[in-house]
């Protein structure tokens, strides 16, 4: 796989264009004040289907040929790319076969059904998702988009960072959550192409610090087992989102399941806008490191909105 | 006190737009499947103090003479008004004086004191709160805001509805939650004055059904012992709030705190934004009497999205 430039993702922006939301870039004056410098949130929670996710599923799907789309589409997902590849599949009329942990989150599981597609459980860990994914490849011959090693869904991931620095062309910083690294590969190529001052932070929760340790490293260490309420984060990183992470990536960072769940409440409180866990590791490690960033404008992606509240509510 | 009419209400809007958020209409497909209709959610959590309260309390203070302000204002409040006033008192650099009750919840006190207001805590029931509040204004000479029962909060809190009304003129319905009656009132003078034809209907939780017992009664009841999540809709309605009701309202229905609870979490998972409970209740009852509402264009003010989720995470 070659690594995408920044005229690949305009291409893909220009190609979903049609599908996905412009979502807004909101602001918190009061957000602002306790954390002692200027947040544009990137508010992907009301992307359609809920989350960023949507922009990489839809310039996959409307990327593939007639012949293709006859066979369907397959993957596996812990949530919301599953949900996203189900609504980009039923946009273009095919068959989307989704393979999900059987400890999924019921909002993300309800969520891929009410879009039609056919889901398809297996153990909640790597090998057994790959093993169930290659006997739905090979029955009926759909083809695979991976979650994040795909370069269809990095240019598509990529595309909300395009938005984000047309309305907001000055910031000094972008942090973006990382889980397999689809989004933030994608991010780091859009911002570091459009101005190379940009520093682009990745945030990881400490519970599943594998992309942490891989950058700190330069090899690319697996998630094992991953301890975090961030469910969305729980993968190790793909080979070409760490090539494109080690090239474009300027640091990573960690922030713990506290922290987060402290910054996913004042967004909520704050903002009246919901964002699921994973989102808000980034305004986590900008709260629990202001002398770092104190003063500066900074970017922050909220990855996505769907939150199993009946689950998560022992947190709150 | 005069019932105000649309001209009063129309100087109101004039007078506060400077410092009101203009908040936006969402729709969401999803909810208008499952309820089988068209909703036009006016986003009052997105206003200033997370609540349409701030349009009232603005208003009030807007028009005070610079005599008045000198010595500040106080009010009693059960939560949003008591941080509504306190903010437009110092976007006024006057003082608020906040009577609250000792088991407000604790992220209204937060917001009270964060806009410099000084609370003066009592026993959670009407009597102790306007014997309070008259030992402040006999000790400040501050001017008494009351929640709902003054004409200026009153054409204040009807401001929602000209904006709905500009934005969606061709509604069949318009449902609000009614506590005190302040929004109750103005929203009905509002949307019958523009349109004769848009039926008003008040939403309000069983568990504190006194406006319904006194609209259907045609007399003013008391709320006496309510017992609902609904901490926005306690209070009895204002005797002049009633003669607006009975003038301009057609019909009140209710919703339990079960289908409340239902309703906010369809709002929080399929818009991704917060509600408060309050907020709730017109959308439960539109879910919950379907044949009623099928297929109809209905505005419903989302009042505020001032959550206390460590205080209501036992009921999601």
């Amino acid at each position: 796989m070659q690594i995408p430039n920044l005229a690949d993702i305009q291409i893909a922006h220009e190609r979903i264009k049609p599908f996905i939301h412009r979502t807004p870039v909101l602001c918190s004056e009061k957000i602002n004040q306790i954390a002692e410098c200027e947040i544009y949130f990137k508010c992907e929670n009301f992307q359609k289907v809920g989350a960023f996710k949507y922009r990489g599923a839809t310039n996959a799907l409307q990327s593939l040929s007639e012949a293709e789309l006859t066979l369907g589409v397959c993957t596996h997902s812990s949530g919301n790319h599953a949900a996203a590849l189900a609504l980009a599949a039923q946009k273009r009329n095919t068959k989307a076969y989704i393979v999900m942990p059987s400890n999924a989150p019921k909002v993300k599981i309800d969520a891929v059904l009410s879009y039609g597609a056919e889901i398809i459980f297996c153990e909640p860990n790597i090998r057994a998702r790959e093993t169930t994914l290659q006997t739905i490849v090979d029955k009926y011959g759909s083809t695979f988009i991976h979650p994040f090693k795909d370069t269809r869904v990095i240019c598509g991931q990529a595309t909300a960072t395009i938005e984000l620095l047309e309305e907001t062309p000055t910031l000094g910083y972008i942090i973006v959550p990382v889980g397999g690294g689809g989004l933030l590969s994608g991010t780091s190529i859009s911002a570091k192409s459009i101005n190379p001052n940009i520093k682009v932070i990745a945030a990881e929760p400490t519970g599943a610090d594998d992309a942490y340790r891989s950058v700190k490293t330069g090899e690319l260490v697996a998630s094992q087992t991953p301890n975090t309420i961030c469910d969305g984060l729980l993968t190790t990183i793909g080979e070409i989102n760490f090539e494109i992470i080690k090239q474009y990536v300027d640091d990573i960072m960690l922030a713990d399941d506290t922290q987060i769940v402290e910054a996913m409440l004042l967004i909520w409180t704050r903002m009246k806008i919901v964002v699921e866990p994973s989102s808000a590791v980034a305004l986590a490690i900008i709260l629990n490191n202001k002398d770092y960033f104190r003063n500066t404008k900074i970017g922050v992606i909220l990855s996505g909105g769907n939150v199993d509240f009946s689950k998560i509510k022992s947190y709150i």
